[in-house]
């Protein structure tokens, strides 16, 4: 279920598989709802009007919103990530919010994919979906079951699995983001269980310089992302201090 | 008010000035609450023993905590960032999520000081504090009015202030974060108020290689605020692909 005119706006955009769109009779005037209802139509999709007090009862958010549309989100396979050269993968993330920030900031940063293991929650739950901000209709999401085995298959596709830690790890500025690169990150409490050790080929933390403890795992996804992208992309430091 | 055993630990450990402590009366005899406490009382601060009901109506979370503490937390004033070399400045950044997590990753990061301006939300409200781990005990945060004067008072200290764009500026890495720097961010949805434009001295973004349109503000944040401490503290790439 997607949420809102953005991000069903966001569906169509990008050719998502929208079922069905529900709309709150009340609003379906409105200039803004009745553009995108205009666009749905055009693609065939059937539209419900519902009784303002349905949608508002249905939806999932605090301020409902004027549409809500289901989407066919198949969840992809672990062997379309074959020719992948950058996914994170999620170990046991519980919060909606830091799994969805996590895809979002994947795909910013030019992952291939992403893949939910173990613990984590589903990527497809309404709250995940908000929080991703439509990013998990832009690239592949994996949900794949036990974490070992996902990480033996990705590892059998030649990818470099390593695994963020609060500390202890080599600096992420260092390690070599060159290969096809599998980030790993663990749970928002307890980080990674000590069992997946074998099926970790490095550990990378970032080195921290203030009295803060350590990061959110969505903030230090958004760090170690984009450091890869930036050295990835060269771009590089045109002035260094 | 800060929440919980970890907090009021952190608020300790940092010399903060405690002002008394509220305990949960069922919760008193654990062990990790009743060594806190012993802690507390050695600081001579006053403990109040309370009634399980009353901790939960008062908490601010969905989980009560076993105690809450009250907190001198005198804001900073903008002279005493003179000497800073780094400074992260929220410009109407309103969600205590946000401006909690901002916080944390400029303290993680090794800012100097944070600066909240215009409609910035309370950086000393509960939700704030939570969301911020306990940094804002750790580094000076300034409340500060008007967003135009704290820009021209930080840019008479020697500051020179760059703001983030969604896009259209700068690329992150490219930009000369050698200098005492003011980091100035925005609100969640309207980026910054354009009248903002001349106490502004450079603009820069972080270029996005995926689908996805932007990021999250605190996301943005620790992005940029990683980069600059990469920057200054030689983190310099080993391998670079």
């Amino acid at each position: 279920v997607v949420e809102g005119l953005k991000l069903l706006q966001g569906a169509l955009a990008v050719g998502a598989p929208v079922e069905s769109v529900f709309v709150d009779g009340a609003a379906r005037q409105e200039p803004e709802v009745s553009s995108v209802l205009a666009d749905v139509a055009g693609h065939g999709i059937r539209v419900f009007v519902l009784a303002p007090d349905v949608l508002a009862r249905v939806a999932d958010t605090v301020t409902p919103q004027p549409v809500l549309a289901v989407v066919g989100m198949p969840a992809a396979r672990l062997d379309q990530l074959e020719d992948a050269t950058f996914v994170v993968v999620c170990v046991d993330v519980r919060d909606p919010g830091n799994a969805g920030t996590v895809i979002r900031v994947a795909d910013a940063a030019g992952a291939d994919g992403v893949v939910c293991c173990d613990g984590t929650v589903d990527p497809f739950n309404p709250k995940t979906v908000r929080a991703s901000a439509g990013s998990v209709l832009h690239l592949p999401v994996v949900v794949a079951g036990d974490a070992r085995s996902a990480l033996d298959t990705l590892r059998a596709q030649g990818m470099r699995r390593v695994a963020a830690l609060t500390r202890g790890g080599e600096p992420y500025t260092a390690f070599d983001a060159g290969p096809p690169l599998a980030l790993v990150l663990g749970n928002e409490a307890r980080g990674l269980p000590p069992d997946l050790a074998p099926h970790i080929d490095a550990y990378i933390s970032i080195p921290m310089t203030g009295r803060a403890e350590s990061l959110n795992v969505s903030t230090a996804a958004a760090v170690l992302c984009f450091d890869v992208a930036r050295r990835r992309s060269n771009l590089h430091d045109v002035v260094d201090p």
